[in-house]
């Protein structure tokens, strides 16, 4: 039987706000048993941008990223926000290690080509992601904190979508754990009615998502979260829960599941 | 018998250079065995502040590092610099993960308190650092490049002069490994006339060290470099090397030895 393992991902405006970071890392400090934290950072990187006069464009929620904005979210994602989230788990008593994929060559990624025309810049999708390592530094006893940075293995740091990095590190993990993969945001589930925080819809399989799809119940942003999601279960993720950022603990919001 | 360790520490000259940090992760790739690379990056940490509009300010060599100057340096040892080391050296075929004092708590720190009247603002003077933790991973089979950051353990990191960082981690390894640590610099190595490459003082001991001092041969920065060596060889480091960026193999330089 394999051991149980949590990988939370949790976005930027949670992170950047300590109130709601010190809450989130108090619930997180609280599962039981392994775990790995999944962190954003693009409203971060949207300021500092700003900050030293970048522009910051983005296309369909995603971020163009050239040569000056790649160093921005290498040093908010990969320094700013990992190292504080990092730290303040240490103070809570959790043996965090903040990883991006670059790092003992987690994750391996390569450039997005254009896309209808759109060059995202240094944006990586996922070529694969190494579960025996960091299954290695969770049994040695330290809590994976991963950035959403990865590498192309020729000298490269890429913008890769958190998302995208927790269902991706789910799936690599899922060969040696039974994995819950928790996507936490500001909503409480995926709604059917999006202004209703009381229409959360309990169970999404496969078939459902198609029905969802098509009446248009499920659009814009959610779209990608739940194919994500359901990438996730069919790669062998035992189960995947979209709620909010304060009900991690996997008993409430929306299950993802064949 | 324990296994031989080489620790290199390199100065932000040459890891913020493209050409002096590749070539120099070319020799880092031809050291045998268990290694460890230690890097600075304050001139990049000084462009970065100035860009955003901070100021920086340094007594006696040393940066004041108050909140806005904190995460500066968080953004740029952490994230920047260390992801750019850890992407090129992975693309150079070694397996390097990247890690600050507060990544698995490898190194605790306090805060400086005043000295002379001065405050150094979230400066960290080293506790402990945790040795059995690097070697862990280093027998994972990884090369750990660790960033001149740690942690107070109370959620805040701190800025450690990276010289430090390498002899404290040297002392830290010694229990476990046979540790030769090299600190690579622009000089080939200590010299008895400043302006003459050639006088590069081969072997240097505590009382040797002594008279250099009396006699004004050895002043300002070198000092503090060579009381780190004899620190480290006196916590049960085999050898310290002082050689140039382009000598890292040891066979070079000025030997710091009890």
């Amino acid at each position: 039987m394999k051991e149980k393992l949590t990988v939370v991902k949790v976005g930027g405006a949670v992170v950047e706000d300590e109130a709601q970071l010190s809450r989130l890392l108090a619930d997180f400090s609280a599962i039981e048993g392994r775990k790995v934290l999944v962190h954003g950072g693009g409203r971060r990187a949207t300021q500092m941008a700003a900050r030293m006069g970048i522009e910051t464009r983005m296309v369909e929620g995603r971020r163009i990223t050239d040569e000056p904005m790649l160093e921005v979210v290498t040093m908010v994602y990969g320094g700013l926000v990992n190292k504080h989230v990092v730290a303040s788990l240490q103070a809570a008593g959790i043996d965090a290690v903040g990883l991006t994929g670059a790092d003992a060559n987690i994750t391996l990624s390569h450039r997005r080509p254009l896309k209808n025309g759109i060059d995202y810049g240094f944006v990586g999708d996922v070529d694969r992601v190494d579960g025996s390592k960091i299954a290695h530094f969770i049994e040695g006893g330290v809590t994976p904190v991963l950035a959403p940075l990865t590498h192309d293995g020729h000298g490269n740091m890429l913008n890769t979508n958190a998302d995208t990095i927790a269902s991706e590190a789910a799936k690599g993990l899922a060969e040696f754990y039974d994995v819950t993969l928790i996507f936490a945001f500001e909503k409480p589930g995926v709604l059917s009615c999006p202004d209703d925080d009381n229409s959360v819809i309990p169970v999404i399989t496969p078939s459902d998502f198609e029905h969802l799809k098509a009446d248009g119940t499920i659009s814009g942003g959610m779209l990608p979260k739940i194919e994500n999601a359901l990438a996730a279960v069919r790669a062998g993720v035992a189960k995947v829960v979209i709620t909010k950022a304060t009900a991690i603990d996997g008993s409430h919001g929306t299950v993802v599941r064949l």
